[in-house]
């Protein structure tokens, strides 16, 4: 949950929540934007991914980044508490695997974070017939507009339980 | 970093360092155990994936996993602390993008994990001479022996500077 916007995600968690047939290929859906600081990137690096230009802005200058950068999955991580606000889904988000993953650009901190997210399909399971999977292609965007994240991964949604006539 | 394991982590960091030419197809890295607690599981869920089923034990028992589970990005996560241990690459792990993730099962508190990453492709860059690309499938283990995650990433990999003569 966002510190910024805890307002929104609350307003979002308390309207309707979205099923399968809710979504569509070609819709957006967009949340943020969340700040980043050097300590949250220190922070997260600390306890997952202890390197040098993850972790210290002085020895981070010598190294193939040339300053601090925050670690892939920690933009993967913030993308994912964008995730959460930008899908209302009954029942939750529930990731059914990513295809795809990429850091086109790192994120410095000091930058913020917004998140597009596209529906690239939908499609009812074969196999259990209360629910489908959504695929999504996700865009992490800095301030400046930059993509500092892409990713396509599918979403485990749950059908609309029919309707009491 | 390792809390359980910083020694073996400071070894590595000490020991020869790797360049491209050090990786073979074939090889298998690993690392670990690490353990994961409830605690830890809840942490990361209420900065990045602030979901019943990963913030509370309680409403976890009604929702789709049944009961308290990791966020696979929290598993992505604890995994990248374990490549950090497993690959002591020179000028570090710096990730070139991840094809495919997969969570085939959710990482249930008070479990363990560890890493095994098998070496299945390593090709120098064509626009950059002085790096390449190694490809690797990791898997991250419960305490089972059970799959929770399955990456297949490349690392960006600098090759060994020429020997004086």
């Amino acid at each position: 949950m966002s510190h910024v916007n805890g307002q929104d995600v609350r307003q979002k968690s308390e309207s309707p929540r979205l099923y399968l047939e809710d979504f569509a290929v070609g819709q957006v859906y967009a949340a943020g934007p969340i700040p980043v600081s050097a300590e949250a990137v220190k922070a997260y690096a600390r306890q997952f991914d202890p390197q040098p230009f993850h972790t210290d802005e002085e020895l981070a200058r010598f190294t193939f980044f040339q300053g601090l950068v925050a670690s892939g999955w920690h933009t993967a991580s913030l993308t994912m508490s964008l995730v959460v606000q930008a899908f209302p889904i009954a029942g939750g988000v529930i990731g059914g695997g990513v295809d795809e993953l990429r850091w086109p650009k790192p994120l410095r901190p000091g930058d913020e974070l917004r998140l597009e997210g596209g529906i690239v399909e939908v499609r009812p399971s074969r196999s259990k017939p209360g629910q489908g999977l959504v695929r999504v292609r996700t865009t992490t965007l800095n301030r400046a507009g930059k993509a500092v994240q892409i990713m396509i991964a599918n979403l485990v949604v749950p059908r609309r339980p029919a309707e009491r006539a």
